[in-house]
């Protein structure tokens, strides 16, 4: 406590939803000397004077390259991930990268090799291993408390078709940026990798997406090496509003995690007592972005972080969701292929 | 089970809401010979037709005085309880009396001493006895499951002023119809003999009733001679639905008895999560009715009933709300005045 | 109400746990004469006169012919319903069958064919139709109030395998025994028909069944005709208590039926809220049962019963458990296959 | 957004937990410049050194009269708070000062007008009026969504009896500093001033503290002046955790706030379905306490700030729990008696 704490240079890099929630957080950390890049003039330079930016950059391998900068924070475009990481490891930078690392491993070749040989920090985006109830989950499962695990049962619902899909289809955004969180949680909350896939999707609110290659409703099943089995329901349609749960079923008892409700306020009228439905992702997680960052200056400053997902997990949650698309596409289930060389990862030698 | 079943004459008198449940409920059992009496003929004959009534009366005192009757069911006019208890007790019929014994305690001189020189068996109408939670809850502080019991919180809700109130005022119906409920709980789960009270009453939604001596809302507090309180909130209009719920204080850990919703299902829809609340007394007790008259029944038999409330209990509870009744009308706490020969009798002793 | 009822002589056949459960529900209602079949004299015995049954008999089959009989409700061996259900039609009797109907739709060649040319009622007993909570989803699909069904969720779990299917091994009884009940839910409450099915089945808590041929994990998907989807969990080893939730998600909003708890009491206690949870069916469904059973009454006395299931339901939902049991077996997703005549009957035109 | 922040030179004077709460959230605002005082030196040594404090003081008066210190919070022992928010105002320092104001009005003589007069700044920590929840609640109440308020029921609960108190004894704690939480609520949510109150005290986990002119146990209701009611259930020994929740019912429904679980986690084992308890204050009101810091630090800034507590507020919170402890020692119900010049402000005539 009483040393003074080193300055550290973190820029984040594209502001969009997520750049700007990365931002905020970031900000308040004692210690932490901010800068952004964007190339939206105008959002770089209203949230440069509110945060009071030590520099800002309009071009993205500036920001990633510039000298004094030590650790970026990619919030850009999924396509543009892979080599983004890889440009800042090679020019040594810590990286945080948001989720998904691509939408396809073929951008991936040599990423792992790429970042474990520049020997820099790497910390990917996946939020949920920082929300205080996956914690309480995972943590649960590291001490045995309720036996071997054998059913995780996962529910992602976004209230409607995001714009910006919209902008960008032409793949199952449902499997490849939505699917990729229950996929990460399976093989974190399990503790093993998955082995065989089955994806039954399709666009029965906006049928306009079908022929786009798009769904909004999947029902996929994940087999892991373990036997244990992940079932996900993915929704871009909810309506209702936001919702994230899932249901940890064990050889000797069952975790519930979270609750559709946002306050705990109940309101009776009219023969119906209701309450209110967490509306988006920004307001269920907000504790968990900011303890992911939180986790991230920690991890520049040399503290030991726990179970935060890795270049390795981003990777895989990628793989496996690309076997979902393949699994949908042929209409049979599909084993998920591993490059040879690449031998799967003990996930259990994780950090406690 | 290989015995032959005694043939039981039960005459349910008075075909108001009550009576026609306690009918409906008795005519299931087997062995039971239904008789009904009622005031109004084309009640009584429809209800003796539907549920093919082995007699009928139109006459009340000649129903309870009928040779062949031996257990009669008391579903009239609280005002005439009392004279009826006191009649069936002289012509040796077992009696189940509704609640409330009657409005004021000047009615019951030497009714308990009547109904015991007689040996009948006497039971009230105070269910929550028999609903399964008020019941586990008691069965955990006979266990002393949570510890000493300190404070009997109650809420007790119609959604409206009941009509029969509108054509019978003069009286706080609030206080001794509807509070006798949780003065029963108070004495029944703390186990010990209310000492003072202090009521604070108002007409806030049906005001003119206000000079008509009734209120719609009433907070109370009980003393017990035990130094456990109890507090109830009464209300004539609670509108969203009817609401019986109760939490129990104890040293060790607290019981929260009752919820507002009926049935299990919540409806997600347009940034709510609801569900149903239970809209009367006759559903949320549906089972506490049944399983009473089930008790009713086995007592007859010659079975041993425990936790029932007795002519002592309704007693009680009658002058508690009179005392009630007492502080509302003076602004200042009252004690409970009972008349100098009858001592508190130890209600911890009751059968279990 | 004015009319005297008839007497109607209904036998319960096979007094196994279902068996005696509706002989209790018969026996309570109005002008049934009960009978009762079992081949186990002792039991037999004893029920009969607890119930103070008409007659019993030791023979099935004798008691199915018997002239005075006019129902038989059949709570025999699921091998055995087949050729009673034929049996009892070809003797003209009305027939209430428990489910599943069989194990294998081989057993079932022209058996729906026999029924309707007997001219005789038949219901088949999947009570979800009868439980409210069911029942008020299906009336919201019927008046259309949620929008278009989508996905239908369902969690099915026994604390235990049961003890019956120790002696009774060689199938997968988790599909073919309790996956029914949620094919069925799926066929009446999505009102279309399964086209596909995939199956991910294991036995992770008695792994020795598996070699017999049985699992106590099963996760399933069904495909719909209308384009919905099922997702089934199956669990014959919750551990904590008996479970059966469903989640019907709807393009404008969702209905989640059932709860874990079975009474509204929360006990707070060293740290944590606790409530009781369902031990078992026969708790969760009493309601259902008893329905259930006043429906069958109802439809011999020549009312108008809505929404149980028919023989045609029967024999569907045990072809779409078989297809599972395919699609388990090849480890690949699975067409259902009707015989070539019969064509698909229009769910949706089902009584409401 | 894009000018740039005025620096404030905050001081928070008295590093008990309350102290060290408030410092940890200001040092996040952008802007605030951070001091300390305590008279434990370690304590602020530690503190200063973490939080990197702009200057650090051991007396108190030095800190409140400083030159260059415009704005104070006040978390030291509430008998100091009065003559410490004097000095301040007479200084001319913008103010924030914890609640309980004191634990008798005899110290409040003149308090208001002294503040008034020196025109500076006041916020009192009643917290609960930055609760989320709370805050929903007043809204409604604004908007008359609900109706008429009638009866606001609050639950306050400590898990134990604070150590603090044990070495402070003589006056009633529970009435005085826990209960003006409520007490405000009250006066805030129902809109109107309480004119006459009873309180029921008993010390029954604790005895030994009864002598001591101690309570751990209390129930109270107040009469506000528009007919409206509050009831109040204080507790300093709930030892299931901490509880802090309340009802409003209102004319047209009925509004429950909070909830005694923390995390949105279930867990199902043995027969249980269980959450977690909230363990205390600081994890229940820990978005209050920050937003609350927000509002003080937007108070200073300039910006409007909606539904905080006055120095008025404050005053009238201790003279409704004088009264209380008042009605306690005489058995009696109690008027709150004002000073006959002071008329009663219209508390809804405040900001929105």
């Amino acid at each position: 406590m009483t040393s003074v704490l080193r300055r550290l240079r973190i820029c984040v890099i594209g502001l969009g939803e997520m750049g700007i929630i990365h931002a905020r957080n970031l900000v308040k950390f004692p210690g932490v000397e901010l800068s952004l890049a964007c190339n939206r003039k105008e959002i770089l330079q209203n949230l440069g004077q509110e945060l009071r930016a030590a520099r800002t950059f309009q071009n993205y391998e500036e920001a990633i390259t510039d000298k004094e900068i030590e650790a970026v924070v990619l919030a850009t475009k999924p396509r543009d991930h892979a080599k983004q990481v890889a440009l800042a490891a090679k020019h040594g930078k810590a990286i945080f990268c948001e989720k998904p690392l691509g939408y396809s491993t073929d951008a991936f070749a040599d990423l792992e090799e790429t970042v474990q040989s520049a020997g820099v920090k790497c910390m990917i985006g996946f939020q949920r291993r920082f929300d205080p109830c996956y914690r309480g989950a995972w943590e649960q499962t590291r001490r045995s408390a309720m036996g071997k695990s054998l059913v995780l049962k996962c529910t992602s619902g976004d209230p409607d078709f995001p714009d910006k899909y919209q902008r960008d289809l032409g793949f199952n955004s449902t499997l490849l940026d939505l699917a990729v969180h229950d996929i990460d949680l399976a093989r974190w909350l399990l503790r093993s990798e998955v082995i065989r896939v089955f994806a039954s999707c399709d666009a029965l609110v906006y049928p306009h997406l079908k022929d786009m290659g798009e769904s909004d409703t999947a029902l996929c099943i994940l087999e892991m090496e373990s036997g244990a089995r992940c079932f996900m329901h993915l929704s871009r349609s909810l309506r209702y509003g936001y919702n994230v749960t899932s249901e940890l079923v064990s050889a000797d008892g069952t975790i519930q995690i979270g609750e559709v409700k946002e306050t705990p306020m109940v309101t009776l009228k009219a023969g119906r007592a209701s309450t209110d439905i967490c509306p988006s992702f920004s307001q269920r997680f907000r504790i968990a972005f900011r303890d992911e960052m939180q986790a991230f200056v920690d991890l520049l400053r040399g503290e030991q972080v726990g179970h935060f997902a890795n270049i390795h997990d981003a990777i895989e949650a990628t793989r496996v969701a690309e076997t979902l698309v393949q699994s949908w596409r042929t209409g049979m289930p599909a084993r998920v292929i591993r490059p040879s060389k690449k031998e799967t990862q003990d996930v259990s030698k994780e950090a406690s």
